[in-house]
């Protein structure tokens, strides 16, 4: 029997509802540690925006309370939002060597690593903070040295998978701690906070050996040059891109910033085994012969500004894709950037390659487990609670069907938003109250300076782009001195459009002779009349709709 | 023995190096005849664009010569661009009876039925013009009707395959007119023109029957409304609808325009049989006993405007998604869509709805031929060339390798761009020349005003918003009476930018009195100068690039 009077918090800032972003908190008492603290790339909806990160204000209020943040692997959606969120809270932050390494990178882009405190753990660390004991459990994914966290409290044990997979035949033997896991969920798991990613998917993941055993394939039937492009942070991957290129006795060379430094920090840490003399300059690639020789490159998902993408269209200097080379993508586009995939593939189709790439290729596996797996690590676990984490809804509410497949009460599970907080008191979980909780915007320095009123500006001069009209009045007797001048940007081309232009110049004169000879004299009213009669006249002509700023000048 | 001189000429003018838009044309001596003239949606690099069509500009500089256009069936990507087309220049449209009825369609809401010529032809029809023969073969496909087109000359046939799959269970027994297809393959094949889009998927698409089988299967067990999304144009696809509420008793309601437009037309024409009583009006669901009505519906790709779209969050009046109700939606995402389909499918769920989506549920068959089916056409035909059409590179480009397999020689497969022109004399075919070829983009009633100059200063717009500038000087000495005044749209938020706005304000008036000291009066200069000052500042400091728009009036 447990008795304790402390009530348990769970919340997410981060991470449920949508793809990315990953930020949890636990709270109990006076004690709140956090879990990872994540980013994610927009979609088209944000225009001009380059990062979306946690609105981290309940922790701004509370900072005292704020002990650690504890972070389950060093992928872009758990570690992406941490230079903005320590620049305002200076925590703490754990995780293993490869995931700090990965921080630090970003801690010294931005100025602040001198001032952080990064604490080193592993599989087999303990940390105790006030009445908290966190512990952790080995996880598999696709960068090596997931971390699964146990909090064990009086009220009971609470645990965030991570990302994971079940992959019994890791690559570097990093087996997923199946007996911990086990040890654990037989102790007793109050609430299992497990990620949903593949809940959609049925069955087990492939395990990454297979696309081992598909690129030697692809290394070996390739008469010229190779290209592999995939996520620079698969660290797994780069080692089996690396085997087949020992296997079939090829130099390796290295394209893309981030694939420089994961191979620097990941081989200096170990986690990455590079025989000697494998390794060659990018530049010293258009002298090898080409059949001795691969490239190992970033843009799988078609970033248009990575070193696939460059490759597909100009090249650069000192490599480039020619006709017969092979191009492997080993990776998967993630939604929403299908097209810029497919549009690389085609152009390099175009220049020649034999390009390896879609999901019949065996060159790609999920890090994310299927349906099995994650109805194995809630069998494993055997929650009260489940806290179906990291998805969009359907995953989340997929989540919860697998759970209730393998006995979990509909009851006993909580899919959350952001902000929703799930309260544990006297061992009954209840879902009723709100944090903040909601995207920060990052566009350039600013940081939470564009907000909805900007992105609707954006979205309407995106469309039908702006027309200004500008006037110049006499202050003494409000008399047109100069004007109406109309000036469009991205709304109509010029030549084609003079007559349009010149009839609402006509029309926005008429306007304010009207207004002024029915003594109306502020500028709001005279702005108001004009924004409506010329975009109704616009409208009419064109059936578009630009911004319309008139912009009255009284001298 | 074949003896001839004139020169045989096939060109496209939309749809390769791309899916939509497709034109095609065969010219012989005199006559040129147009196979398809459709449209293709805009993706996320066209901002504001409404909708894409082909460059027709050579066809109006031949003129005399365009003879006909045929038209292969109903689908947009076929039909969509006939009206603009129609509207330059007036040719008579030959279809079947569905296809026809879905080109008046657009053609009555855009005012132009009165002055067009529809001919109605069937499977069975032969069209003489000059000294082509046209006749047609039935190929099966995701809408009724669909033809292929066979284009007879002394110098050989062309054989344009329209779209196509090889359904040997089809609904309403509209079978691919395999002996037909035979026959044309005996008589000889001088060049193939034959659908790609699914020549990157291997095997043999399944039967619409399949699809049919899961419907009822839903319908079955369905204890609530029932919601179907699907294209309006899939006739069959609505008839396995109307089959499946007819074996569980349910009325049946449509909402969307284009589902009603189709519904009726087809029904008329006798394509879709409806059981007497079977249609209620929307307004009358909500009155029924929920588990005897089923809504078809459109908005299967997530278009915003749609009724799935807008059952998703408001829903109708008359009509919502209620807990325990089903959904399926029987389509697959045409890439791009992805995000917005997912969207509507997570706010189904979250509205309690049971939602049967995505590719494992058997609700969707693809129209397109697999891997298989387009051996299986090259293997009918044995033509003498091939000439891949409807599809991205990387389609084409695979088309290409199965035709190899089949036994078809690389130096016979012309894989052509948009205006490019294979002529074929003396039975031999090249690729020498181009004609002008390419997007014509509509944006509301403009048709072809959009250019790049246009869509680049949207881009812009829509990443920094802008930044207007304005200054009054006088015209006799040059000095400033008003100004400069800031406003900015779509760049900063306005209490937070005020030291910013301020600051760029004094560093225009800087500009202006620099210049206007060293007796620089050309406005160009001016704005120039507080271009790239004003430019520099804000990017130093916001890390953003607003447009910046200088306005001088002088008065």
């Amino acid at each position: 029997m447990n008795t304790w009077n402390e009530t348990l918090s769970i919340f997410a800032l981060g991470g449920v509802y949508e793809i990315g972003k990953n930020m949890y908190g636990i709270q109990y008492g006076d004690e709140i540690v956090l879990i990872d603290c994540g980013s994610k790339f927009p979609d088209e909806s944000y225009l001009g925006i380059d990062l979306i990160i946690p609105d981290v204000s309940y922790l701004l209020e509370n900072q005292e309370k704020v002990r650690a943040l504890i972070v389950t692997h060093g992928h872009e959606d758990h570690i992406g939002g941490i230079p903005y969120f320590l620049r305002q809270l200076n925590v703490p932050v754990y995780g293993t060597r490869l995931t700090l390494g990965l921080i630090e990178l970003k801690l010294k882009e931005h100025n602040l690593l001198h001032q952080s405190t990064l604490i080193s753990i592993d599989r087999d660390s303990t940390i105790s903070l006030g009445s908290l004991t966190i512990s952790f459990f080995q996880t598999n994914h696709s960068i090596p040295d997931c971390l699964g966290v146990v909090f064990e409290t009086k009220a009971g044990s609470i645990v965030h998978t991570g990302d994971f997979k079940f992959d019994l035949t890791p690559v570097h033997k990093q087996s997923p701690d199946l007996h911990r896991m086990a040890e654990i969920g037989q102790k007793g798991v109050l609430a299992l906070l497990s990620e949903s990613t593949n809940a959609e998917r049925p069955g087990f993941t492939p395990s990454e050996k297979h696309v081992g055993d598909r690129l030697l394939e692809a290394f070996s039937k390739a008469q010229q040059k190779i290209f592999v492009s995939t996520f620079a942070s698969n660290v797994y991957r780069l080692q089996q891109v690396i085997d087949a290129a020992e296997a079939t006795n090829r130099k390796l060379a290295l394209l893309g910033r981030s694939m420089i430094n994961v191979v620097k920090i990941a081989s200096e840490q170990g986690y990455l085994h590079i025989p000697e003399d494998m390794l060659v300059e990018i530049e010293e690639v258009s002298e090898l012969d080409p059949a001795r020789v691969a490239v190992l490159c970033t843009g799988s998902q078609g970033e248009p500004m990575a070193a696939l993408s460059r490759l597909s269209t100009s090249g650069y200097r000192h490599v480039k894709v020619e006709r017969g080379d092979t191009v492997i993508l080993s990776s998967s586009p993630i939604p929403g950037n299908e097209r810029n995939v497919a549009r690389i593939v085609d152009n390099l189709f175009i220049m020649g390659a034999n390009v390896i790439y879609g999901s019949g290729t065996g060159m790609h596996v999920s890090g994310h487990g299927f349906q099995e797996e994650l109805k194995l690590m809630l069998t494993l676990m055997k929650p009260k609670y489940l806290i179906p984490i990291h998805g969009e809804y359907r995953m989340l509410h997929q989540h919860r069907l697998l759970a209730e497949s393998v006995g979990v009460d509909f009851e006993s599970i909580f899919i959350v938003n952001n902000g929703d907080v799930v309260d544990i008191h006297d061992g009954v979980a209840v879902q009723e109250r709100k944090i903040p909780a909601g995207n920060t915007l990052v566009d350039g320095l600013g940081i939470g300076d564009v907000g909805n009123g900007i992105l609707r500006d954006r979205k309407h001069l995106s469309e039908d782009g702006i027309l200004v009209i500008v006037v110049t009045r006499s202050k003494t007797d409000g008399k047109i001195l100069s004007g109406p001048d109309l000036i469009s940007r991205g709304f109509i081309h010029a030549p084609e459009s003079e007559g349009l232009l010149e009839e609402a110049t006509r029309i926005a004169s008429e306007v304010i002779t009207n207004l002024q000879e029915a003594n109306v004299s502020q500028w709001n009213r005279l702005k108001q009349g004009m924004r409506e009669s010329i975009g109704k006249f616009v409208y009419a002509k064109t059936k578009r709709r630009p911004m319309i700023l008139p912009i009255i000048m009284d001298v």
